[in-house]
Parts: C-alpha cells; structure tokens; sequence
C-alpha cells in the first residue's frame, strides 16, 4: 500500500468526459489498495474568465476579493470530481482549501502555504475514502481565501505530498513530461526521462508551464518524488530528481522562455546610495515582483538609467507605484515595453563548463537578435529581447547547444 | 440613521454594467449614512449551468457535493460587487456563508438557517464598510457549504435583516413588484401595492417566482418589513405587510402557477393502514418534497391507485426511492407524468367568501380544461391541469375573479 498524491491540470479535467476519464485513472490507484489524494485544477479557461471578469471590473482591484472570485473555479472541478468517483463506486469527497485546512499568509493573490492539517484527511483513508482536495486555494489567519498564484495547484499537491508523507505525487498534464523546449515551438525538442530538481526549478521559474516554480522548490527542499505525466495517455514521464540520480549531463538540459514580462525604465534617476530601496521598497510593498535588474552607470555620476522586468498581471501596479514615487525618487521619465520575452539556457553541466554563455550570445547575434537584458545564475543565463524574435532564438539556441533529437 | 437589507437578483447583476448599476444603488443607501447589508444572487444563468453539469456528471447527485459546486455563483458575484463598490469610494468586503457565519443544519441542497453571527458584520459597520454576504448559502454543523435551495437568497436577506433587526428589506429584482399573475402570460394582470405575508406566502409555494416562500415565511414570522422592488426602474414596488394593514380586501388577489411539478401514481397499491407511510416515509427519508396528495377510493377494499406531486427536481431521486421499495409496498406499477402544471388562485378574503372555488371550477370546464389533482388551504385553492393549457387557464381564472386591469 502506497500514499498517492495525483494532480490534474486545466486541460485534464476541461470537460464532463475527462473528468469521467481522470476519476477512472484515481481508480486505478484506489483500487490497488493506496491511500490517494487527489487534485484537480480549475476546468481549462475558468480561471482566466474570471480574471477577465475581475480586471473588467477594476483593473487595480482588492486582492482579498480577487482571491474569493478566482477560488471557486477549482472549487467546481473538486465537487464534480467528487461526484465522478462516488459514480463508479470510489467513496470520495470534496475538500476546500479552508476545510482541509491548507493554512497561509495574508499574501493574497500569491499566498505561501504555512501548514496543512491532515488529520481530517488521514482519518478518511481508514474508510477508504479518496480526499479531492481544492488545489490553488488555502485560507489566512484572518479567516479569508486566499489563492497561491497561478499554477498553485502544483504546490498544493507538493505541499500535500510533504505534509501526508506520500510516497509519490504524480502531475498529469496535456503534455507527457518535461521537453528540452518548448515543442510547440522547437520540433526538434526532446522529452527528458529525468531531470534535476535545481534544473526544473530554473525552468519553471524562466517561463516553462509544466510545473510552478515554488512546487519544485518545496518537491526538492522536502524531498517529495516529482513525476510530471500524461493526462492522455499511459506513457513514463519525466522524473524530477537529485542531482547524484543523473550520470551523465548535458551542458544545457533546457531551453524556456517567459513572455509574461513587462520591462520598465526609469530615465534620469539620480545616481545616489539609497535609490535603488526607493524604488524597490514600495514595489515589494505593493507585492510587485521585480525580476531583472539592470542599472547603467552613469555619465556624469549625477544621473543614471535604471531597467527592470515585472510580471505582466503586476504591471499595472507597478507602473501606479512609480507614478506615487515619483516625487521622492525623482526620475525623468518612465520607459514601458511589455512586448519583450525572457529566453533561458539553464543546466547543472553549466557548473564545470566555461562558454556556455559565449555560444548563447554568438548564435542570438547570428540571427540579428539585440539583447537587451542579460541576467545569470549558477545554472541559467537569462536574455532579454523582443518578443517578435521569440521563435527564431528558440530554434536557433536549441541547435547551437547540441539539444535537437535526431 | 437606517440599517437596511438589500437583495439583488440574478437578472440584476447579470453582467458587470449590472453590478456596476448595483453598486450604485448600494451607494445611494450608504451616502445617506445608513448601515448596508448587500445579498447578490449568482449571475443570472450561472446556476443553471452549474447544475447542468452536476447532471451531466451524476442525475443521482450526493447532495453534499451539489452544493459545492453550485455556492460557487453567489461566491462570485459577491466578490465581484465588493470590487464595484470599492471602485466608487464604498468601503466593502465579501463574506461567504461559512464566514459570516450562516449556521444551518445539514439538509443538503435545501437547508435551513439555524442561526446567523452578526458580530463581524456589525463591528464593520462602525468603520463603514459594507457587507457583501453571499446568498443562498450556510455552513453545516459538520463544516460543510449548505445550499437553500433555489431562491435561497431571498431567505439569506431575509434572515440577516431579522437577525440584524434590519429597518427594512428590499428585494431588487428585474419585475417592479408582484402581480395579479404573470404579466407575461396575463397581459392584463396588475401590479398589487400592497400584499399581506399570508397571500404572499402561497403565492410563492404555489410558483410565483418573485419571493422564496420560505424568504416570506420567515419575513411574516420575524417581521422583517420587505419591500419587492425593481433594481433597473426606481418606482415605488409592492409592499409585503400585515392583513390589517391593508383596509379593501379582493376575494382573490392573485394568480399563481408552477411547472415545477410532475405527478406520480402508484397503481394498485394495497388498500390497507400503514400503506401511506410506507410510501411517504421513505420519500421523505431521501428529502423529496410531496405535494399534492390524492388517494382513490378503491372499488374492492383491496387495492387502490395513490397519486401526488413532486417537484422536478426530485423527481428521478423520488422514481429511484419508489422503484426501491416496490418488493415492500407492492404496488402494481408506477404512473409518471411530468407534463403538467399546477395552477392556484389565492386569496385571504376566501376566508369570508363562500363559492369561490365553484368560480375557477366553472371557469376551467368552460374552456374544456380537465382538472386531474385539487388541494386547498384556507386562503388557496389548486389544480393540477395538464401543462399545455397553462396560459388558457390563467387567462381565464384573470377574468373569471374580476382581476384583469381596465
């Protein structure tokens, strides 16, 4: 008897049928005599119908009533989800993020879960019941839901499969595994049969949507065995796992990329100690994530030019803080592009290997394609450029790194 | 200074003009320093849809899990009102069921209110916020999302304004106030000024769709003022008060009638004592409403037929109960017809007036309309007709009781 933690993406379950489909695939776990928790998402399109509904109605809205709006799509999916286990005689019931409880902070709109009571759950599994858990959704300490941002439904399977001890926690999605690229866009991308967690946390984070970046991280800090699987069909997966679990590695693993990005510039800040906090402190105030920075020197040791890249759904928002900033920080002009992509080479191999960045910026500027942000890591370097290029540096990077299948 | 209720209809925040209208209305109240309650139902058609996916999931549904699919439309109105009305400058937060909290007992897809926690409401309305308490929609006492039933809304407004003793209670909804009859069907029906809480009452049980019946059982009880109002019109609506506040009674004041119904007759049940029980109490084990109830008499003593209604929506669960206990009530076969409609006249002046019902009796034969079920009340009198006469019959019955608008 194992402990089985199954999460189901948006595509998984976007109608009456492939829920009928996924309650048989919970089944098959349950019937083998395994404790199962399962987690499905919102039906494919819900969530952003709901976004949209809420933007119509205020572009800089409440995130407390964001959260109450964007909660109930998985809440639909776990009730019928329910209902499609009782009809084939699986005993089941719905779980909400509050009465589970998945416990967060106040972050709403991308709250961290700070812990889960099982008890509930675990006392179910006597009776053979298969808890069907709300993912994406936990509740505050003041009482109100909150939602963990987009994907969140893998980190509540993770956070599941950590806190319940589970042996696995499978994540069925409309894809078969992690790819090399994205092969929607590179057709000589490759599936991976395993791939390090540090690896995956990088691509998850850099733009690749097969998994949340905090699911990964959480999966590699508490040790939780990661399968990323098809919904569709009943082939191996990809594996997420240690390092020391891989023999042999390529220098680059994979290549993503992130359109959500927005990049901004403050024209003309004053060159001076303390401006940078100026303006990232009320941005972190205001739950802006600011992810690339670059700050020019200046010429004449007065005035400089500071670029960063938000996400898009903060954009808005951080454009609003600027513009109340300005008074203090006083800057110039602001400078907003939101038709750039991130593109990303990451690997472990990139530890021992000099050039990798070189090879990156020689086969960008073979095809004409300016860079405009640079951003490293231990394991990843991170491009930015426009948008329009996004394919053609794809392709181009996945060649120049030795990644195309034969 | 007034504390008031405000109940909005589906049709009323049926887009995000419409709640954006509501918000404005909710505002008007609020600017003149009155204390806000707002009830917003789901998005018109929002339930509809969410129950048609339970049946498409399961038409034999654990009611448990109906009721967390369906709470999800009220969720997201109120959500989205909360937004609205922080867009114009009103302070205001959305409360669900389980965090006002709306205590009910367990009866799952129609529950009633057990108790209602006014002290979080109340505390807020120091500060001058606004309450968006989602409606139709409690907490069990085993932590469970409830439903009320359909309407249940209504009741939810009602409920809070007795337990906040509210000054008045407004029913928002897209007719400006209740009629003689439907208007789309009696083109001459009037609209009433004034109706007492008992007419009110079985104008609604009878399917009048403008007031839950329990909304008004439950206003007559506490005596909560409520007023039925139009949210796209302000014109005065109709007045729901005590008998003695209104002076000229007509003997009929309105015309009711309901699709709602399919009738059931078991043929050839054994005629004997304790035959009704054992047909009615395992219905009413599984939380099937019966309505009318008709026993023949039975030609030999030994077997007769048992006819009675039920509501549409418990009619597959009743069929399936019935089918259930064949071996212990023996009954000869099952008679189902969900073709019909149930058509009532009502009236407090009937309790002085003698001859009324010869008056629709008369009515309906002229137009050649058979009468398959009678029930009466004190003030109401029904019959069961086959539903293509519907419109033939209230016609008529307009007429025939001297209703019909000059």
């Amino acid at each position: 008897m194992a402990r089985i933690v199954q999460k189901f993406g948006g595509t998984s379950v976007g109608d009456m049928d492939r829920i009928r489909h996924v309650a048989g695939l919970v089944k098959a776990e349950h019937d083998k005599g395994n404790e199962v928790v399962v987690v499905p998402s919102a039906m494919s399109g819900i969530t952003n119908g709901l976004v949209d509904k809420i933007h119509a109605m205020s572009p800089l809205h409440d995130t407390r009533e964001y959260d109450v709006v964007v909660a109930t799509g998985e809440q639909v999916t776990c009730g019928l989800l329910a209902l499609a286990l009782q009809n084939i005689g699986v005993p089941a019931r719905s779980w909400l993020g509050w009465q589970v409880p998945i416990n967060t902070d106040d972050v709403h709109g991308k709250a961290r879960i700070a812990g889960i009571g099982t008890e509930n759950i675990v006392s179910r599994f006597a009776e053979g019941q298969v808890a069907v858990v709300a993912g994406f959704q936990g509740i505050s300490p003041r009482g109100r839901i909150t939602s963990l941002g987009r994907g969140g439904s893998d980190t509540t399977a993770v956070a599941l499969a950590a806190a319940l001890g589970a042996d696995r926690c499978d994540i069925f999605t409309d894809v078969d595994g992690v790819y090399t690229a994205d092969p929607r866009i590179v057709a000589k991308a490759r599936k991976l049969d395993k791939i390090t967690y540090e690896e995956m946390l990088e691509m998850a984070s850099q733009g690749a949507k097969v998994l949340q970046t905090r699911a990964v991280e959480l999966a590699m800090n508490m040790g939780v065995r990661l399968q990323v699987r098809s919904a569709f069909e009943d082939l191996p997966g990809t594996l997420v796992v240690d390092e020391d679990e891989i023999v042999e590695h390529q220098v680059v693993s994979g290549i993503a990329y992130s359109r959500d990005e927005a990049k901004v510039t403050l024209v003309g800040v004053a060159d001076e100690p303390g401006i940078a906090a100026g303006i990232f402190g009320p941005l972190s105030d205001a739950s802006v994530n600011v992810d690339m920075i670059v700050q020019n020197v200046s010429a004449d040791g007065k005035r400089t030019d500071m670029t960063f890249t938000v996400g898009k759904a903060d954009y808005a928002r951080a454009v609003a803080v600027l513009e109340g900033i300005r008074d203090t920080v006083s800057y110039r002009s602001l400078d907003l592009n939101p038709d750039v992509v991130k593109v990303s080479v990451i690997g472990v191999g990139m530890r021992s290997h000099a050039g990798v960045a070189t090879i990156m910026f020689q086969a960008l500027s073979e095809k004409g394609i300016n860079i405009q942000v640079i951003s490293t890591s231990e394991i990843k370097i991170s491009v930015l450029i426009a948008e329009e290029y996004t394919e053609l540096a794809l392709r181009a990077l996945h060649s120049a790194y030795g990644l195309d299948a034969d």
